[in-house]
């Protein structure tokens, strides 16, 4: 892929912790104490749960803690006095993502032309599916493809050669970019760090499999598409991004497929890419989006 | 509401048969014949269930058949030789709408501002009302108001005076304009001609009371509104018009409902626009919208 | 219209100066301080142009200076330093507005509507037309209006009415709700508070007169509206608020007038929103929209 | 790319002509009498400039005239009549383009994906580029790629040297995938088949160079593509498609280029899949678009 261009070093830091007066005074004093130039600020407060959210980004030049104290010392001073949920980001550790695929590849090339051309600023190392077809594009572009068929009696021992790649290429972070799996519960609570699956359709509407086919059903005029986090309740997990695109009846569910594949790739894409500039927070279900 | 403009008349023929080679040619054929002028003409085929739908729409200047006729002539010649099921329109006849509406008056004020300004060539000359709240404005644009009041007990009793009413004026079609009643399968039934009701959200998510509630709990980035003929299964009447707008985590439950009205005014506008244009034809819990 | 509810009272403060480091904790910490509670903060660094912009909202109850106080006392200990351009606001303050209409009357019923519904929280005291055709309506709500004719001859003159009762009224800012005629830089400049326009385009696309005719001849495939602050360059004031509905070749020139006027009313209604919440700052003819 | 699925044979007429009563009879009862099955059929009258528009489409199993006499036919039979312009295209004809692209590379993936994984059965055998930025990633997918360097003094030649190339691979028709060079008159004329472009920005608004800069300078609140057929003047031929995508002040030129891109390539890749289906008819300058 194209090379990363220079760019000012920064951190991120995402808060939450219970609303309370002063939050802000006290973060933005902290980082103008130490030598912090701020360029983006976001918070929010949601006034039902009484909880406050924020993310902050400075330059980290000329900034008087060492990054790997940052956390520590910031938790000394002010984290423990609001009883914070604090995770630090640094904008130079590069991200690496494994790709999962099944046949359907409109998903994948997006994600790929995407990565090769720089858009992406992360690494790619390794593309895991149940399937070989798409085995060849992944070479093409140097990206080691792991070809791990799955089915009902084979699934525990398959998931743990799964796990055991995604620590072997030190992944941060995993796409499900139209993989036909479920993946278990097991594999999800032993992976334990983000996965981003796009679902076809507009959730809640049409949960579980053929969601077109239950859209041309019920004869609705818009069809959609639901990127989210993967939780171990299947569909249910915190929303990052949704959009739809107009249907009309002359649309058959080809047309409808087709149509809606337009509408996840670009869904897809931007929850990623959301999610690489440590834009998405996530609080009982529900993903705070500072963008 | 202001005059008005003149036009020249026209029909609209509404069909749909079993699919079948020579329908168009047939139906334009005799058309042609006639001495009718075609302005519109759609046509679709469900190739799954292989049922043929059409649209037409003429000038009667010089339409060699006299207007009550129409109908029964092109039975003769056309409708029985494919099984048609045929209905006619005329854009002379001013359809006569009834409103019913609770105490949330945005789609109220909308379809009387479409009303009054003549967008809507049609005549609302009745507004029922489980509430007295826009008793006021109704009067104030010369529209009769009913108050009937609606509960458990005295549901049976109150339908009738309604059906009764409608009756009495003479009307078309209902138009529930965020009428927070579920009308029963008896009122349904005996009315038995269309009633477009706007839900606020974007069906089949969210059915029932409070979806803006239920939206915000799943943390959706989009809300919406489906304008819906009824049927006697709440909700899940065919679909005439959707449409959704874009919402944050910043947006409390009031802020949804507030974006959601401007959706839901905009869509039953448009849905209520479909159907007063002879633009839908629904078949088997699908609309199929001519536009 | 309806009883304003109880709300806890708000300041909102609006700033923009030089970027420079410490700003946001300077002025969190003269809020935390002095015993605001703050509920919104919003902040954008223009990093070309090197200006700092911010929003910030907090709660009045228990603040420890007087509202007419504080944007003295702001100015004394931050201001100052940071070179600051500040503006302060008031929930509490019910602002008044004047609609200037013609004869189109789809914005106007739907300010009209969002006016006596309480959705706006602001009070309408003068209707101002050159027409007389929407005064009837204007009395039923019980808003004063006035037909002011204008020509060529007698413009200035004219305007020069419209000032003095918008004087006598204690009009705040004015809201065009497709006024067809071209206000004055004289009239402009002696206002000199903020008029909001709806322009029937996508700006800069088909600016001047009949904006819908020259979408037709263009063949676009989208049109649009504008709500903007109007300066004494026409149709080039900084927007607020832009959208765009589809259309395709079957829609006459009546038809785009006809959906173009559905999107007009959104956008300025949206527009007026965010107005009338001080979620707007202009600086050289773009608006920071806070929201 | 994927294997062509089997599908029924069809063939596609595209006509328009002064508009007169009885064309869609006539057309229609052609096709019936030779045992043609219509299986699309649209129309459009432009009522000001009164002429009729037509696209049908039917199988051609069992029509009784061989393929390359049905227009000759039909031109006797109907066409002169009504004085008819007429196209005909059978489903068959795999359609091959060229993709002219220069460095940015979003379309080129978005294009080379869509050809590959077989949603648009057409070949592309070639790709000019006035860069080698992309050869390599051309040469993967198995398509001959030339790069054809153009500067002030050499464009006449180079361009001759293109269509060469042009009718060398027997070309039908010319993608330009965001290729930053503009076409000289006498290219477009002797090429002389249609040359669909993506245009950076909602045209009319921002034609030209660097439209993203122009709307970032603006302030407008949504960005968008034009995809459009190439005439000799420039960003102003009739335009096939248009989208937008909404940008806020935080966006800074690099960001509006980001998010137009996704709107640029699902913009041209929309055009594309339109001209290939044969859905699109030019009249002065205006795109009929039959979906």
């Amino acid at each position: 892929m194209e090379k990363i261009k220079d760019k000012k070093r920064t951190a991120v830091l995402l808060i939450h912790c219970p609303d309370k007066r002063g939050i802000v005074a006290s973060v933005t004093d902290f980082l103008y104490k130490n030598n912090g130039n701020i360029i983006h600020l976001d918070q929010h407060v949601d006034r039902e749960k009484k909880i406050f959210f924020m993310r902050v980004e400075w330059e980290l030049d000329n900034f008087n803690i060492p990054d790997n104290e940052i956390l520590k010392f910031f938790q000394y001073s002010i984290g423990k006095t609001f009883q914070m949920h604090s995770e630090i980001h640094f904008s130079e550790k590069v991200q690496r993502a494994a790709i999962f695929v099944s046949k359907i590849s409109h998903c994948f090339y997006d994600v790929l032309s995407r990565y090769v051309s720089g858009e992406w600023q992360i690494e790619i190392p390794l593309i895991i599916s149940n399937h070989n077809a798409l085995e060849k594009v992944a070479r093409l572009y140097g990206i080691d493809f792991h070809h791990i068929q799955i089915n009902e009696s084979n699934k525990a021992e398959q998931e743990q050669k799964e796990l055991q790649l995604l620590q072997q290429y030190n992944i941060d972070f995993i796409v499900l970019a139209r993989y036909m799996q479920i993946l278990s519960g097991d594999f999800i609570r032993t992976f334990n760090k983000p996965i981003i699956n796009i679902h076809h359709s507009f959730l809640p509407a049409f949960p579980g499999a053929k969601p077109y086919h239950c859209a041309y059903e019920r004869g609705v005029k818009l069809i959609g598409a639901t990127g989210h986090y993967v939780t171990t309740e299947l569909d249910a997990g915190p929303i990052i991004e949704q959009d739809v695109v107009r249907v009309t009846h002359k649309h058959s569910i080809a047309d409808l497929i087709r149509r809606g594949q337009d509408v996840e790739k670009m869904v897809l894409a931007r929850a990623v890419w959301l999610h690489i500039h440590h834009m998405t927070l996530v609080y009982e279900n529900r993903t705070i989006v500072f963008n």
